[in-house]
């Protein structure tokens, strides 16, 4: 819960660059007027060379800061399937990946602020240590002290702290959550919430509440330094600008937490 | 031709880390303790992440400079097939690349430092004025003004100097020369010189004369800092070893230029 | 020029399938009920297996005839990157592409009906015999003695006419044509015609009189089978109904070459 | 057990053409005059379609029976990752993969046999319902009924027999068994055996008595009807060649299963 006194402040963050080659998903220019925090895709699960170097570009100009969205190596599969990668071998994975986003930063003169893992890798990290560990390990590597956005109570963020990363918790707004603060599984029905009035009027009270109604109905408390905003649904970017007017408006501050 | 008083300095150059995941090709460990310049794959020709790593904590720990063998993205040809890339997506898969390698390098306490093209890019960068431009801008975006490793003469060295990159020229032990001073084509007979005697012999030549007999049997001057080693035939790194240890025994010092 | 008492016959065909896991790119179903003929694209420019089912399933099922659209391995690039492949090699990996577009085909009750080559690979094999021989050489492999769909006067339908293949010749109803027969070349202005009312005028043209005038505004005879409607402009679903719909006003039949 | 009467009969299978472009694993030349059944790798975790086609022309010219390895889309991994693929994407992948091998076995004049999947894949359906159920439909969509070469009593049997694909058992001579006759896990130690003479042993026995020593002590029954033999060790072809001279030494006809 905040100081009813001090200004609510909260960051932005949504998945950018998720073309490859021929292939466009997100309408990354007009996120990047919207969010503070880009998860860019850095070429295992989305993600060419080109993309990465605009999308830093446009982030470098907007002032958005710009992450490194690591995904487990599976273009045909988006990274949604997850893999019983060896620790080892997704440690470097990740290295790698921070290493080829970092470079175009740091042409557009800025640099890699922060690590989200994607997809099936996001998942899995809520749950399984070894893999949150390799994560971790490979974050530590690319060096920097990266902070980690992720899940808060994750397994990744219990390794992001063993390792002494700065940890950063998100919430979504456009996701259920239960009486114990966890997402609804996607599987389960009324998982997501498509309604953008509801999805506005939540994210305002993830913000300025830090808290949200649980599907029971149950009021629960988050910890949510930042909202992630979904960019590949229709109408992701006109839903996005109403989240941020409105936040805006109601006197939140948006800032991203790098 | 160099000063017979001063000491020969010569820089021993080999591709490394040539394998992918299950496949192995190079000996690295052997090629580690013979080369002082190792051009490492950064995964679009060859190069796994996890061997990116080990090739550098290696490197490393036997000083050998690290280089980025750049390549076209070809897993599939082992980067042998030329291919028309579009120059500005030619220059990102560049700098993609060397960020790749770069972060490994420096985890493993080293840098990158230099830029070595790879089989098809390397042939096609000798005349093609596009795409040696576009290797260039991809070095260039990557930051750090890295010295770019070549053929002496090549569009490739042209584009490097407009751009104000430092150029090293490399010479071939095994390979025959035209009177011109460039290599006779590989498919053309006794291209290649198979005999390890000549092999030393040649490389003993190109690094205290700086020069070496052509087919046609005239003497032509090169202009090489660095002798370009093979560590993928079988035999390779046993011929490594001997033309180090006879440029050695014969009073030529083996130094990076770096 | 066709027999005035004789009805019109052509086949309309267009790119199918070109998405790749997450990313869609062609409104498939949309344009299977339009075409005669379905290039599919069998996973090396584009085309995931689930995608080439389901292609071939929706074929099927509007009694579309599926023709195999093969590529260069560049998923990167699309296709679009004219790749030096090795003849043997280019063979193979166009009889892959053809075996793996044919099990899915049986499994929907048709068969692979053709071959049309894509993008980079298209225009290298107008004028270059070495792939062209290739490319035929990988069709006849594949057995069945399937036409090859393409560029009236190309080397690859010389090569497929003297390896004994069936050649069907296609035309552009909204590329400009020289005084030759020939395409005016993409990067010349004027190459690509906008105009929608001018793309169905010219389609008709074509189809009926099999000739189109020229940019010099001279009459060229083309001998057309088949008609190319693209599908991965905007609008492209429309455009293809309006020529479909006028053709078959006008009396044109449509029907398959196969 | 066999009838002691009647001559014993048995498969010999190994996993061949598992190199990708320039990289080579397994001796495929050798093998195939040592096997009676070839699982070639079908491009998802090795095998490129140059060496696919080179190995199903071996194998014809050698009256070896041609195998699909089908496996998990993972060339970095070789295919020994466990993915969580979508069952119908999974499947999907499978047909695409024998229509692949397909097209080159016919034109060597011969057939795709049976299908057995690689690495992870192999391991996960033996006890994954899902993925097993997905497997053979795969394997049924892509038409012939084809047997299936597995662990007896994996789930992925089952799941044939549900499906009425012929299924076939196998073995493992360098493998220790529990007493209730499965694999001793790899992780533990002595999962492998390493002497020569011991596996040579262990393939007789299998061979003729379908039985095996466990690690118990005991004696355990199999119901074998093909040894599987590595291809990928040091000295593997020598051992392949001893087991299969010592076998037909001892009167046992080998015989593929197909």
């Amino acid at each position: 819960m905040s100081d009813p006194a001090a200004p609510c402040v909260i960051d932005l963050n949504a998945d950018l660059g998720e073309g490859f080659g021929r292939w466009q998903l997100t309408d990354d220019e007009a996120l990047l007027s919207v969010v503070t925090s880009a998860n860019v895709a850095c070429g295992f699960h989305a993600g060419d060379p080109s993309t990465m170097r605009r999308v830093c570009e446009l982030a470098a100009g907007h002032g958005v800061v710009i992450g490194a969205q690591v995904s487990y190596r599976d273009l045909a599969g988006f990274g949604r399937r997850a893999m019983d990668v060896p620790p080892d071998e997704l440690a470097d994975e990740i290295t790698y990946q921070i290493g080829a986003l970092e470079v175009f930063a740091r042409a557009a003169g800025a640099r890699v602020g922060y690590v989200k893992p994607h997809g099936a890798l996001y998942n899995r990290c809520v749950h399984d240590e070894e893999q949150a560990h390799a994560v971790i390990a490979g974050v530590r590597a690319a060096g920097g002290a990266l902070p980690v956005l992720g899940l808060p109570g994750s397994r990744l963020h219990e390794a992001a702290r063993d390792a002494q990363l700065p940890v950063v918790g998100e919430a979504f707004a456009d996701r259920a959550y239960t009486a114990e603060g966890t997402l609804v599984p996607r599987r389960e029905p009324d998982a997501v919430i498509h309604d953008p009035d509801e999805v506005v009027k939540r994210a305002l009270g993830m913000a300025r509440d830090q808290a949200v109604t649980s599907r029971d109905g149950t009021r629960v408390a988050l910890t949510a330094r930042s909202l992630c905003l979904h960019g590949d649904t229709p109408g992701a970017a006109d839903l996005a600008r109403r989240v941020r007017s409105e936040l805006t408006a109601s006197g939140v501050r948006l800032r991203s937490f790098v």
